[in-house]
């Protein structure tokens, strides 16, 4: 069950990543989208849940082999099996495209057990068939090699880095066509409210922007370009 | 007002940016393709037009802020307001992708002022926005981060470097499906001319390998070849 | 003619680049697939075929130049004209991107030839109209500029690195969707008849995956499960 | 003439870069040392002056060779002779040791000059030659092909990017042993004046921690601590 | 207290890193060498120890600024204060030189408690200083900026990546003037005799191959010329 | 045997590398100087020689492995003891330090059969004993790894790529304190004299340079500067 608030999930589904960086920006969170993390998919649905993180490390020959894919206590498939319905599986997977951080199989997993999706600072082999899945998921790029050729899952539910960018167990994550951003747990109300009102004025903005009118008085706002806009939005409410 | 001629444009137009990068290195340019700079739609229209140059460096904290972007006297906007009809925004963005050099507000005000396109060697955010302007628009990716986490404008129509190429300003930027080149402004109207005849000659011999013919004798052409490729053309237009 | 049976290559156009690095691993090859190589067109056919290889060395300016290009001896176009129908142009192009290691008129050619497809670990040029011939290519990305600004063509048929991994004539290359495995010529029917067994194993598992059943038991696949999917097989061809 | 205080100078030629960095930290800039900036002989004076600016761009093969560097008016060397003496020249050299962006010609005359140091996110040429000459240098390393290889002086003066740092002119560049920082103009003597005072209290510090006491309570500092440093520092002046 | 024998102890001070490297070689490790880590003075000690580690997660501006030192329980400081005396300061810096991993406080602090030594796949500021302890220290290079700028220290003894390579707590590590070797704790009794014995013939083959002798059938060593090796240590054991 | 004339040779050992480089973009080489190599040891001799050539492509587990070493034709032994006296051993190592390229036992065998020297892209272990060898070395830096767990040696004597300069067979190699220039063989004569030539007069202007003159009419030399060069150069003889 996911700790998000109806009226919070809402406001992320709507908003950009890009609004969300803004907003955080504004609070001083300069280092919130993980670095070249893009959509396996462009057309997949957008992402909102909490962060469910699994860490790697490097992979040593005497561990890490195919052979360690059938033991049931292998943290990458317990991940994979444990995972709550509702919530984001956030790799770190050192930035490394050289071994897989997830495969197809994985995939359809994760959809039957209702996890929201998927963020990889590595790389996703199958890439295809994941797409088939429907799943939201991001990553690097394609990484075709097997996983335990250089990685080793060795934790569940830690503090990690991916993409360069902090993500504590709950932050919150949202996706969409671009990539991803990672909000802090206690500030993802507020975040949403903000980057709600933000897009919204960005509506009206780019009507009048697209009708001739300067960028200048009008992004962004201006208390007169903020006047303006909450008649303009009287005006389409009354229509 | 476009200070190209219109064979000239009509020309470049036609050509594709390979041929214009062999027409140049036979004058001996080596270094004319902004390294990793594609189209950020393959489907947007070629782009032909002089360049108008933005510079930035590294942002610092106490200028670079949310806030800077209030200021009227902001280069950033000032360059979107100014950049003349006709022309291509060249932006160096120091190559990184680390925050965004260019949105979708922005590239709708450039769509209404009849700018030709940009060409940045970073990145652009609301990418699918961006698309839905129809503006031609050429980086190295996706950069969703605000603007001021990394890079401040500084200056308007100087030299600057993009990609890795030299361009100044009334440089001719040609862009097409795989990416751009910069062509001296002096040299404009001779490169044109080569490229197009060598895009010509090309139709012709693609159409003999396609039917079965060496490369050897025919492409790169031949006295013997160019001689073939006349009589191919008058045979084409006396049908 | 290829010396390929046919039943090898009849396996390996049903599995997947994945799946060939998963049975290469076992017999202890860690290293078989080139890094960054993609498919030009995620639409092409996928690529069986024995290794003919090209080896690029830096250009230097007195033997590279436009003109190189003319003379018949040149070894990228004695590549081109002399690698036989049937087999795959692997290209050492020094992983890099900054100058073309194909054109659309040389992907042409070999599709007249009956080229089986090309890989290159640096980029080619006119790629839009190399995705028109059909050609399965592949390669780290689009390099417009020249080949000898940055290439020089030094030899036919040695042992290459690709990506990062050894290539010998007559090793076969496997593309798919992804990119491309190199397999040893001695293995190739051994990992050929293994992967397909694989292949086949992972659509009865996926089937079972999307019905709600775990990972656990099931993939990697358990002498219990094979037996499973021995009986589901016998199901399924009694319908 | 300097613009610097004879106090702030003073106090700056005592403390430690890294002090520097925390000072700037401490009021919100977190970008301060250009990045792989090193000095080029560890055993050179320790570095003190005001910016003034060198700006390259990307060469040209029709403006940049030999030749160029025979006109009066070729930027880097009205650089090397007109960079005031006690300032410091701050070179941007797109991060690039591709090509040299000082060799020791220019090192010499610079001495003769009186001018500070130099600060280049490039590379030197001659470095054996230039350590001769005593002057404080910084680069990321040595770049032994000649300039116009792949750089072209294009302006002075200019705000820069110098390791991904911005550098305006004027700014307070302090070099040590490990590298360098850029402080903004209007912030040099409070940032000398905290810098001195920090590091004084870590000699203080480290005399404790070599005597067995725990870095907690003591460093960073406390209020207690710091107490205990004034009594120190008063024992030491009466002795 | 160490846990290593003291006959362990001995040989891994007499072996070099490669030789380390080799023996793992043999048995199927071929990823025990941290790319990219040197020691910080080519003439400070051997370094012999377990690992005891700390890692570190990407930074956040809440978390992370020149305040979180001043907390006890900041867990960077908590390393230093814990690491046992005699055993290795392992440090996952996430590979990056943009802030400090430890600077000279520290290292005294480490000095005084009996620590054997600090590798880091980052980079420590005060790096002069940092020399005069006499420490032996191991890391990517000099980084100057705060650690918070960076880097939050997010855990102990948890298993870590470090320079690429999987470092387990208790894993023993070794380091001579090149770098350092990893090697897992169950064999190192094993490693240490057979690299120790590998020095021994190498001192007999450098001697032979100064005297003119060929490598072939000497280096590596063949069943005749170990048996050599044994006359001449008796020779030299007689003398 | 050399094929170097002495004068040649004679001319070479006084010119540093960057006046090769010079005296080679005149002439239209804008690529000779193998990038990132560098002396393993500042105070070791200068290096004059032709090149003779080790090509290495990526490891493969069946061929590559401690054993590979054992074997007389293994390429990387030959190459040592079959690389002439008086050449230098090229060695294109595909620019890795991920495994060593050289160790200390053939850098003896090679000071042994009079080798002049080595140049690799990528990286030596046991460097600190291939400095006592005093054998001029050039290399990317240190790399601990066993050769075969990355590197496999195919060939001897054919054109190579060498920090991506193209070195072939009999090319002249030119070593400094900062690093090495390819001299395309039939040019060496000429390039000898020439870069002689201008050190001559380097020495004039720096005497000047360093008195207080301007670099401005005298370096780089005008026709008058040239005179007055002879004139100092005569008083010199006189003297």
């Amino acid at each position: 069950m996911s700790g998000l608030k109806p009226e919070t999930r809402k406001h992320l589904l709507q908003v950009g990543v890009a609004n969300i960086a803004n907003t955080l920006l504004k609070r001083g969170f300069r280092n919130v989208i993980p670095h070249g993390v893009r959509p396996l998919n462009p057309r997949q649905p957008c992402l909102v849940g909490e962060a469910f993180t699994l860490r790697f490390i490097p992979a040593r020959e005497d561990l890490d082999h195919m052979g360690a894919y059938n033991r049931d206590d292998n943290l990458h498939r317990v991940a994979i099996e444990t995972c709550p319905a509702g919530k984001v599986l956030v790799i770190d997977a050192l930035g490394s495209t050289a071994a897989a951080s997830m495969g197809d199989m994985m995939a359809w997993r994760l959809v039957a057990r209702g996890v929201a999706g998927v963020v990889s600072d590595g790389g996703f082999r199958d890439s295809e068939s994941i797409r088939l899945t429907g799943l939201p998921c991001y990553a690097q790029g394609v990484a075709i090699p097997a996983t335990p050729i250089r990685l080793h899952p060795v934790a569940l539910e830690e503090p990690v880095g991916c993409g360069g960018v902090a993500v504590y167990p709950g932050d919150v994550i949202v996706g969409d066509v671009e990539g991803v951003a990672v909000i802090p747990a206690t500030l993802v109300d507020a975040v949403a409210e903000e980057a709600f009102a933000a897009t919204a004025y960005e509506e009206f903005a780019a009507e009048q922007i697209r009708a001739g009118r300067s960028l200048l008085g009008l992004f962004p706002s201006t208390p007169e370009s903020r006047q303006e806009y909450e008649d303009w939005l009287q005006g389409k409410e009354h229509t």
